[in-house]
């Protein structure tokens, strides 16, 4: 069994990897650690979890958390890059759901994130970018995984096809995305109440959105010179899902794009690629771990569109540091990865 | 392995059975039928079952059906008391997740339903009333189970512990519930469409609704003449989930209600009772076969207030098909039915 | 020109009385307070109002608000008392949209709402409880008006037909009501954000709701004694809306209470009662002022089921407000609350 | 008194005429007519309506519309055009509110719309588009006004300043596009259920949608040759609203875009822009006649972004409509559109 440690149970990321943990038949939740709630039932705060998981919050402690095989942080940005180092020392690896070592440049990421880096020596040697149909091998390997932001896990599987396969103008890129509310986090908020946000919609974050360079950065190295994305983020009135329709201007009409992404994602466990003129929803991946797409060349003008839809908990969260975790530990790819989604 | 075959599966019944069925270790669906949408791949009509079932609906069969060693009917009421005499006549077991066989009475079924009943000599003889919790042993023998009404498992597994205790008076019961939008199933209706029903609510059916019979069926046994239930649905502006606050007077007031549900419950893998004060919320039940109660009385004044909240596709239909098929053929009483509820 | 004050304005009970307040044509809003908004523009907070209200939030300052013919107060509870008599000393009339002035029995209040009452003096004798179809006359002239609560609201305009008509046995009432979230307030709270109360329902505060008194003591003088109300409130998946619905047992069988209820409320502006066997639903009134009843003895069995809707916001708060500012200032009653409900 | 007639009023749009219309005290509704339901009383349908319109659904008779001074269209497309020669044959002005009437050229209507034009004669001659901001001149004298789709309004104001202005490269426009499910129309339509739309998202007609070739004759006179443009709608699961965001890439970087909105649109009653760095909500425009603007250069990369709210079924049909029928009596152009949005 793996001994599992889970820093900051708490947020809907942490619920969420609860939920397909405990269905984990080779992972045993060994500690889960909130400074807010230490001592109070993990099933108090979430009953969905009654009669599945007899364990409590405790204080995060070092000591407990270095007896663990792998350590999830399910924390705000900047938390889990204190402690990182010393897990790693302890020999613990170590699975990010936040961003703290989602950036190679460490420049850009404090710009970004507004603080300076606690192991910024990590970023470009040791953290490996957990998007395994992008990085695999090395995730198998890897100590500490970044697991991906939930938009860029949706846009960058989406784009990737056309750019490695030189189809379209890198020079024009724009990603209109849209996500459920449980993308914002369980934060005691305004702005995310239901009576602010339900029935409405509409575009945030325009000026620039912290996963636009991780976006960039995944694109890039496909991309040559002047990669240019304009990244506009919404919120939806719902609870879970993000859809990014990406639109980029075809370097020659008339290719068979369906063609090509099927070829890329033949053999992905969780890349769907809807047939051909069949629009995804975001409904028909809730609580699973697919990225569904579907591409298109409307009326054969010249412009390519792909939609995308994740489960932004899921394969945009939680869903995918459980597949990290089993390709870190030699274990079937898809263990625990198999519920159907829910639909209706 | 046991070969399941499904009549009528296009409906969010079926789909939520096929659902559970995909991941069930010993059944195989063998047949899935549909004069609708015969020809069609089911994943064509349900997406999220995308390289997980890879049959196509057929016209309706009894050749093909006499092969299966179960049948479900996710057919509208009615359709199964035609289909069901030649079934059970070839061997084959059935559960019937439609009314047809939910009352004894035939008479008190015609009235409620409208129209004769094509076998009515099952319902008193043959028919098993598939609530595990009041008929688990009858329900391993059955050859055709007539599985519960969404509202009547709700509201019978919450008053039954003070019926059966006698704690109460039932000559005035009260059930006021409410129930998401797939209750009402997938048909095309103007007063289901999102635009009628999202962001409001209301009553329906206030002066009679199919599943009061039932439920005073249930609940009669234990209520000596005299039961008297005003029962109240109500429709919620969203897709899954039950919850019915039930009202009672009680005989004797400051009882150990709590201690009276706990020990009837005990044992139940189905049934979850929340701590004294705190309320069940739908969504921590969503997806799961989970009816979740909780029980008080407000203030000390002899009315007992009981929740129930259950997903009305779940142990409200499919979920507790599933619980009855594991019995009926022996299983583990869970199997396939282990996923904890998808909060948020 | 009524020159109004505002204290408080920056929940969704102050914007809900400016959106109704600038399209009075007798009134002049003069000033509008806020500690924490003070000094930003109000259509800055409420882009809704860009164009039509160009004023600023500044701090309380009882100055200005004895400038003032009208002082509404859209504040927490606690609040307003501490004003009131201040401004009722300068010759200020109040409304105030809290709880401050709504019980009589000033142990009762302390009691419920947990703090000591700053004027308690004022509770039985100056306050007049403005539900105008129980105190048209009095609201008239009164100088300090307590707005009824918004499930009070609801629940007492559906009983008290049966109540007064002694149609009913006052021993044993049930009233089940469900809000929408916007009935909580504009705060920054975990249990209210979309992700928590989106798609899910739950009861609350079924031990014990503070609106249970004001009920309570609206209903006791035509129930004699031994009134016995359970009020159990919900949270509905929605952001505007109550509905309550409320049981209680016929003393007689088979009384024409539809005409009791036409009666009761003919010439009534804002109370409309449902043809019989309809149900009203919650958006027939969403933005408007109207508590939209039905009333109905399903089956003929001797309970009686009223079902009464209102928008918490209007007829449950500012909308009503507005009304008895009308009738305090001699208006014609519905000016400016004339808007039909906004449907679908 | 303006005696209007309405031929179709049992849709979504008919209804939110009806809502705008018993608040105008210039108009009289004479007649309306329904097929479906003719001899049903307009407030049965339409609770919301009770005590305010007291008149009741005939078959569509062209004698009782001959005698109206207006004919509003809320019909299915295909309708108006074989009625309306008729009509103004007789003196009567005509609004419809359908597409038969948007597009200059009959072949180009023909293709979309799937059947020959009836009087494909008034489409370049006689038919006015209703947009306001573009026609207001022609409006005043028109006959036959063709209202504007809501998609149409929202990015063809969006795109125009930049258009108008050369600000952009008319080769490669994207609009994308999110409207509530009430756009769909009141229609019985399993893809149109709560059950189906509610908690989720997706695009659709994303190979060609009919408000395309409407956008491109509204942006085509100032794009000179070569205007491409890539329309995508979405459902959002919500009921009424419209956002917009539109992608260009301008001919120079840092240009004062704010300004050129803001010249634009000075004076327009229902046009309003956003200040700098503010996103609009399609809540704050929700029951109101307004189009609310936002336009940003995001951190100055030459990529501009409009973001653009309407309420789908206010200024994106029936208010728009109104505003027309405004123009063309001769009245203040704001009258019965007072309204402030309802929020939340």
């Amino acid at each position: 069994m793996i001994r599992v440690g889970i820093v900051g149970g708490t947020g809907y990321t942490g619920a969420e990897l609860l939920r397909l943990l405990v269905g984990h038949p080779a992972v045993s939740i060994t500690t889960i650690t909130s400074r807010n709630e230490a001592g109070v039932r993990v099933s108090e705060l979430f009953p969905q979890l009654r009669g599945r998981l007899d364990i409590v919050f405790t204080e995060p402690d070092e000591g407990r958390l270095a007896d663990c095989d792998l350590v999830f942080f399910a924390t705000p940005n900047g938390t889990a890059m204190r402690m990182v180092p010393g897990l790693l020392a302890t020999g613990v690896r170590v699975i990010d759901l936040a961003a703290d070592f989602r950036l190679k440049d460490s420049d850009e990421w404090e710009r970004w994130y507004g603080m300076p880096h606690a192991c910024s020596e990590l970023l470009a040697t040791e953290a490996v970018y957990g998007l395994p149909e992008l990085h695999r091998a090395e995730i198998r390997n890897a100590r500490l995984v970044a697991n991906p932001g939930c938009y860029p896990t949706a846009v960058t599987l989406g784009f990737l096809p056309l750019l490695e396969g030189g189809m379209v103008d890198p020079g024009w890129l724009v990603a209109d995305a849209k996500s459920g509310v449980s993308g914002a986090g369980r934060k005691a908020e305004v702005g995310l109440l239901m009576a602010e946000v339900g029935e409405s919609f509409k575009a945030y974050a325009v000026d620039g959105h912290r996963h636009l360079p991780e976006i960039v950065q995944n694109l890039s190295p496909f991309a040559g010179d002047g990669l240019h994305l304009t990244f506009v983020p919404h919120l939806l009135p719902m609870v879970r899902g993000i859809e990014a329709t990406l639109y980029a201007r075809l370097r020659e009409t008339g290719r068979d794009l369906q063609a090509l992404f099927e070829a890329r994602y033949r053999g992905e466990p969780f890349v769907d690629l809807m047939p051909g003129g069949a629009s995804p929803d975001t409904r028909s991946v809730r609580g699973s771990n697919l990225c569904r797409l579907s591409v298109a060349e409307p009326m054969g003008r010249g412009t390519v569109v792909v939609q995308s839809v994740i489960d932004n908990l899921v394969k945009g969260a939680a869903g995918q540091a459980v597949q990290n975790m089993n390709l870190m530990f030699g274990l079937d790819e898809c263990t625990a990865l198999h519920g159907v989604a829910l639909v209706p």
